[in-house]
């Protein structure tokens, strides 16, 4: 089992960390970063680089492919490279997954027409544009599409597709060994639940926010 | 305010990225990677490698010192270059933390011995022999020592620091955006919760997963 976790440029740790974490332990699995070219790829503090250990030409037909987000998602819309990758290895994966605005490169690539899928809240709506039918759902599963909400997200989604794939006792015990208890100071991770004022002051400064 | 993650071989990657992603855009602050090396260091699964863009020299006195666990951290325990690194650090530093086993090499440079500590749950005796008091809770907090359990346990520190340092609003403002309303599939990620049975297994197979 080949899990293929894409990086590009000022991508979201998390993203791309939450899902390896839980998934990078399957016995007998592989799980391979793998961008454009091999070598550091920054991310979108400019203050991390995880290293792509293979091009996409390295790994043509991974058994899960992740597509993580973060504000460098849009410079990679019409990179054709990335798509056409991103269109090949779907066409034999098991599984092909995103998480936060990954889900708009899927989309890109036209994977996610007349699906049900979800992204990072302040872009659902983008989803629409190339024909998905975003839900609220944190991790939403359309077939072989598996798609998760914004940064930490990852975790759980990983988590999920754990269990589908080995069993709900190995992902228990990940989920044991990974002390996955959250216990967050506040309440306010989600539009439903964070302050009012904060949600329509990131509606306001999306363009900014994202870029 | 500069935050410094140490990275060594081995190292656990979310323990690590779980505070980067929550206070790597406090406003005028500056997150590094610190190793005794620059370059690629390779985590615990061996898949996925950060890079460290600095060494400890080039980082003297940092506000806030983050140190990851993972398996590697054994290796480290009579580092000499690393424990006196984080004995100076803390000599000037405002916060001085760590996730999962990142706590015993806080310990065994001495900076723990009376302090109310974690750790992950299957090396919370450990910390005993350093003279430190585990605790059962996920964060726990003694003057500027803030110690987190296992893994995924950094981005609740993280949130609960920034909410120290830059306030509630400012904390609530990073869990939004990085949407961290967590929903696990299952509810087994504490030694209480999770099947006896999985959590007596790793007990006794304890020496070997942390190898």
């Amino acid at each position: 089992m080949q899990i293929a976790i894409v990086l590009y440029d000022r991508f979201t740790a998390l993203d791309a960390v939450g899902p390896h974490e839980t998934l990078a332990r399957i016995p007998g699995g592989e799980s391979v970063f793998v961008a454009e070219r091999t070598g550091p790829v920054r991310n979108d503090t400019g203050s991390l680089a995880l290293v792509a250990d293979r091009t996409f030409a390295d790994v043509p037909a991974p058994d899960v492919v992740i597509v993580p987000g973060g504000p460098g998602q849009q410079d990679q819309m019409e990179n054709e490279v990335l798509l056409d990758w991103l269109r090949a290895a779907d066409a034999t994966s098991t599984w092909t997954t995103s998480v936060c605005t990954g889900s708009l490169l899927l989309a890109a690539a036209g994977l996610l027409a007349g699906r049900r899928a979800t992204s990072h809240w302040l872009l659902l709506d983008a989803l629409k544009a190339f024909g998905a039918e975003p839900t609220g759902e944190r991790v939403v599963i359309d077939g072989k599409y598996v798609t998760a909400a914004g940064v930490s997200s990852g975790i759980d989604m990983g988590l999920t597709l754990l269990g589908r794939i080995k069993g709900d006792e190995h992902a228990m015990a990940v989920q044991l060994l990974t002390e996955y208890d959250p216990q967050p100071p506040y309440d306010a991770g989600s539009p439903d639940k964070a302050p009012a004022a904060l949600v329509e002051e990131f509606r306001a400064r999306r363009h900014y926010l994202l870029r």
